[in-house]
């Protein structure tokens, strides 16, 4: 049924009973007109909040309901996993073309909740209004120890750059999407596109070893979100093209339609695949820890420099290129979707 | 200038330099992935989010920038008060036309930070994106007591009900604007609908003195919002019409173009007042608080009854006709703007 014919107090009605009213730390949940929640003592609260909109980062024709809503909890978990935190709490604030089935935003929720279930993390409150657009906002709350609180200020010259997984698959997705490839590596490449996974685990063992001098996440794009961390601990920074992790199947996308698979790396984005900084000395501790903890890959792909007016990408030949602040952005003239 | 012009991450450095990133209790403020807050010992910690948008909540040739900032953040700082609690924090997602002037935004966050300085809140963080329409959210963050905590689930039979200020200026100011009204009358109801002030030092006030049984603000619509409470303590209600508070602004505005104030007050919703359920040797002395701290009316307006099936309106000749639970509904085929 539309949700201009259910009505918007039955859907809400809905909503309740399917995410439950309690949850750990929760002492009033969704319902009134505020969540009361029971932080844990000592520890830090994070928040933050990210979107998905319409024509601007999905199409429904591209992603079910249910890839949606867990797509919407990644980008927010990923911003709590780039600080080494750990989910809690979400709110979810939605605008709804009235048309819109009630099943759809059920289908929503769900793959929101099974996004964050491994964490325990609960929905406990949000906000619904009638809109042109499909927009969907959540804001997600988080608990961290003081001393294990990752930023983007503490790069120094000389720590190496590591990074997650691989990256420009989400880029590769996009354009296996737009071209309507269906081989196995566009599939894969899809997948990871739509349905990006938050490296929430391994940004909590990186923080609690507390050998990392600074994290981001990749959502603009690596060039760009690294770019954050040179710009607030006021370093520079070179990376060695050859040592960018790139997928399989990104490559193999890449090949079928002529695209630079290392142009998606560097500027792709929406990868929330994991940058860090740390010693020299320590990136091999970290990196065995993500092996074996996560059986995730940590790669070394750069050096922190001193001087903050260098920004290198260095090939195979050690010839430098500017690395460039290229990536997505929300208001230029390019979209990945336009 | 435009934000595609401008681009979206210099615009992002002129609010971050509006707002500051520093605080009360914020231990990492806007610009990294996530702010790190410090909860004080002890507390709940209340969350509750609301948006404004385009065409259903405001019109851009009505309201400026500067209002509707601060009407954005009051419809939030309002739920945070029917709890009883203290304003702490907000985050900001905003969805914008490419084509929207960087200065809008920053008035906008003016007029957030107007409304939200009063209780030391400070905005530590936020999100931007491309929309079709002009969509504001804001995420607010309090904290309570825990044995200070106010929510609907209390009311018994034989309470009082009370409500604060006065009722409908809000519709009264949404047809001021429609007709084009321009007299003083009007222009009081206008501004009651664009700028409300949320009842929060009369929220802590009456939490503090543990005398209120339930409480919710009116931002759907007096029967509707009293609905709620009526729902969540499983009682019935008599409202007595008479009683009802309502300015003479309202009146004027509802004899000039030919409304009947009553159904403003009841259903018109937007007036961000503060409904409570009290008992009945208790409603006085809130009353005096309310009177003597604040300066505010706090008017008995009928009682709860044990019968949750009775919701009654009582007129002056104890003639009863069914309490409606019309208002604003997001979804229906009516919408204040439309």
């Amino acid at each position: 049924m539309q949700i201009e014919d259910l009505g918007e107090f039955p859907l809400i009605e809905q909503l309740l009973a399917q995410i439950g009213r309690s949850g750990p730390g929760v002492a009033v949940g969704a319902g009134d007109d505020a969540a009361a929640l029971i932080p844990t003592p000592g520890m830090l609260l994070l928040a933050t909040c990210d979107s998905q909109t319409e024509g601007r980062h999905f199409r429904r024709d591209h992603i079910s309901p249910e890839q949606l809503g867990r797509r919407l909890a990644a980008v927010n978990l990923s911003d709590i996993a780039a600080m080494g935190g750990q989910p809690r709490w979400a709110l979810v604030s939605l605008h709804l073309p009235p048309a819109t089935e009630a099943s759809y935003i059920e289908a929503v929720y769900r793959g929101l909740m099974r996004e964050l279930e491994p964490f325990s993390a609960r929905i406990v409150g949000g906000n619904m209004a009638a809109g042109d657009q499909l927009v969907l906002d959540l804001t997600l709350l988080g608990e961290i120890a003081p001393a294990e609180l990752l930023g983007r200020t503490g790069a120094h010259a000389d720590d190496l750059v590591l990074v997650s997984g691989s990256l420009g698959a989400s880029a590769a997705g996009r354009a296996a999407l737009a071209e309507g490839l269906s081989s196995p590596e566009a599939q894969a490449t899809i997948e990871a596109h739509l349905t990006p996974r938050a490296r929430v685990a391994l940004g909590r063992a990186i923080a609690k070893t507390g050998l990392a001098t600074a994290m981001i996440d990749v959502s603009d794009g690596f060039a760009q979100d690294l770019g954050h961390i040179c710009d607030a601990s006021r370093v520079g920074v070179r990376i060695n093209a050859a040592d960018l992790p790139l997928a399989a199947e990104t490559h193999a996308v890449a090949h079928t339609v002529g695209a630079d698979p290392l142009q998606w790396a560097l500027t792709g984005g929406e990868d929330y695949e994991l940058i860090l900084t740390a010693p020299r000395e320590a990136a091999g501790d970290l990196a065995r820890i993500a092996e074996r903890e996560l059986g995730l890959a940590l790669t070394p792909v750069g050096t922190i420099l001193e001087s903050k007016a260098e920004r290198w990408l260095e090939d195979a030949n050690a010839e430098r290129t500017p690395l460039g602040t290229g990536g997505w952005s929300h208001f230029g003239s390019i979209s990945p979707l336009t």
